[in-house]
């Protein structure tokens, strides 16, 4: 029993290590995601226009943007860290306490904007991404209406 | 003579049209290259922090936090629109008025960034990527200095 103890307090304390190393003040978590969150709307938003024909469609700058999204899909994650969702900040609770169900709708953000990228890659006109971009939009509807106040 | 300035016509209405394809507020401007340089910010933080010694050296974290700097370091210059030089910015007017200058340094944060990423995919010690990594943030710094109004 002792022993076990022992285990229990180098687990604790290597734990302890590791976590400092990430270690950043709720706040800075906050800002942190709703910054990711607002380099992703910029882009999302620029395609969208593109999509419903509300600007030029511009192949290149759509294949760049759709890049863009998909690789920030990946990065608002570890911003969503234990106790950060009071204060000024939109995410819900429900965030951590159905932590996997979370996770899983972010892993589909990340899926459906890595096949939009794919798809715009070769893409002429806005009629071959419209499918995908509805597809990947509506992961972010899914999310939000059950993780975000607003 | 009068071809030519048909031809110009064409060309600047081209142009409008392509500018008014991304046409976006000098606020919302302003508000993505914040959220741009805040996520960069994120990410140098915490490589500063292994490079200092502050917390522990991951070799795969900062490979990683590396190439998101890399990629970042991209994307904020589209923020920089004319006229997104007063109100909620610390960005000087100086940035349109040495426009090539500011360009230049932004090229040069791009190159050390992703030398710095290319360094940290093989690094297994804070040591082999401390130099790449002061390298880079000193491109930060001289164009803060000069651009940035604190």
């Amino acid at each position: 029993m002792k022993k076990l103890l022992s285990v229990s307090l180098a687990g604790v304390l290597s734990l302890g290590i590791s976590m400092s190393a990430n270690a950043v003040s709720e706040e800075d978590a906050i800002e942190y995601r709703q910054a990711v969150m607002e380099v992703i709307a910029w882009n999302f938003g620029q395609m969208g226009a593109m999509v419903r024909g509300k600007i030029r469609f511009d192949a290149q700058v759509f294949a760049k943007r759709a890049g863009n999204v998909a690789f920030l899909s990946l990065l608002s994650l570890e911003g969503f860290i234990p106790g950060s969702y009071e204060g000024e900040t939109d995410a819900k609770p429900a965030i951590e306490i159905n932590w996997d169900h979370f996770n899983a709708k972010m892993a589909q953000f990340e899926e459906e904007s890595a096949k939009l990228a794919e798809v715009a890659k070769t893409a002429k006109t806005r009629r071959e991404v419209g499918l995908q971009f509805m597809k990947m939009a509506k992961t972010c509807k899914g999310c939000h209406r059950r993780y975000k106040r607003r």
